[in-house]
């Protein structure tokens, strides 16, 4: 035996396609299920078919959602107006956390990286453009007033401080150039318990630039709930 | 949403138990296979109903085999008085690839770790020991004495060099006191590519104690092949 036998190869070689899995963490994946044994495996194999019959995406925002239209998109409560642009699921959650966000969300399914072969056709680019154009041709819904009256009138960028995210939110802005929608980014800055002396320049060059006031009213800050982004600065 | 959908949160708890994998790895993992879609999880599904059902131990050694014996141990031209003793199935795998070992193996199923709770019963420290006495028991068979007429001649403990291997050689040792079975370990020593300035003292001791005669046959060195352990040092 110089090799497993071949059911285990086979699944360590499944599980090496997993991110950030090597040949040794999959090996240890493996033993691991057989140690669990029958009922970790049966486990295992229920919940993967439970992801497959019922895990979809919502049709409005792309994330992954049970239903058609995700709960987020569903909720009245959510301001329509303003839409969060994140690269995948995951940064959806990571925004909801904060529980500062009362916009709603469009899911990209990752950034540019053209030298990878991730081009702006292997993205939801297009669809968030739709959004946008479908908004602006949209009369103004009969019911009074409320945030989501107006289309979609502020498109919030929260990707990672990378290249990657630089370059999607270039094309985009590009894009998009020529329309009324207002294009905004997350602020770059120290993150909490970060020390300034190990900053990059440029990072604390655009913590500088984008420092708020203290004492009044934002100033220079772009506020992400419904209530503030209702004024205009 | 300030979590993710039951399904997607269940394999990701499920994934959480694999050996090393945070809560952001088994993310990672469930968006993964979101991504691939229906054939990556059919696969994967597949896979695992074929681990389970396919995928046992070796009667003998305790390796995973999809026979009952597996083929080392099944394998006639293997010397089956030279048992070399590891921690888990990737062990034996390490040492096959050496191509050096012409013995059988025996699997503990892990190291004593009294802290962790892995006491002997744990391991298949028992069946070891059955092993070594079911083989004195055994009359030498009536074909030409081949190399595996007599019995076992020599234990060789192949563990990781840690508190828990010693402490497992150890208990081994003292469980076998008497029985005329040959017990040696593997040398510890620089490996090679390591730098002699940066060894431990425990390391440099041993393998300063360990070192090999350069000119001619092996002095205070035990080699592994079948041919080398039929002479007495």
């Amino acid at each position: 035996m110089a090799s497993y036998p071949a059911p285990i190869q086979d699944l360590i070689d499944q599980f090496r396609r997993f991110p950030g899995v090597g040949p040794k963490s999959a090996e240890r994946f493996v033993f691991q299920l057989l140690r669990g044994g029958a009922e970790q495996v049966n486990a295992l194999i229920r919940g993967l078919g439970v992801l497959r019959e019922r895990v979809g995406r919502c049709e409005t925002c792309g994330t992954f959602s049970e239903e058609t239209i995700c709960n987020i998109c569903a909720d009245r409560r959510r301001d329509r107006a303003l839409v969060c642009v994140v690269a995948e699921p995951s940064d959806l959650l990571a925004v909801e956390r904060t529980g500062e966000f009362k916009g709603v969300y469009h899911i990209l399914g990752g950034l540019l990286a053209p030298i990878e072969g991730v081009g702006p056709e292997q993205l939801r680019i297009a669809e968030l453009l739709e959004r946008v154009r479908a908004d602006s041709r949209q009369p103004a819904p009969t019911e009074a007033s409320g945030p989501t009256a107006d289309g979609i009138r502020e498109i919030i960028f929260a990707f990672d401080s990378t290249i990657e995210g630089e370059t999607t939110v270039n094309y985009i802005v590009r894009a998009l150039a020529g329309s009324a929608v207002r294009l905004t980014r997350i602020a770059r800055g120290i993150p909490v318990g970060g020390d300034l002396e190990y900053a990059d320049p440029v990072t604390l060059s655009d913590a500088i630039t984008g420092r708020r006031e203290l004492a009044n009213a934002a100033v220079g800050h772009l506020p992400i709930d419904a209530r503030s982004n209702a004024c205009e600065h």
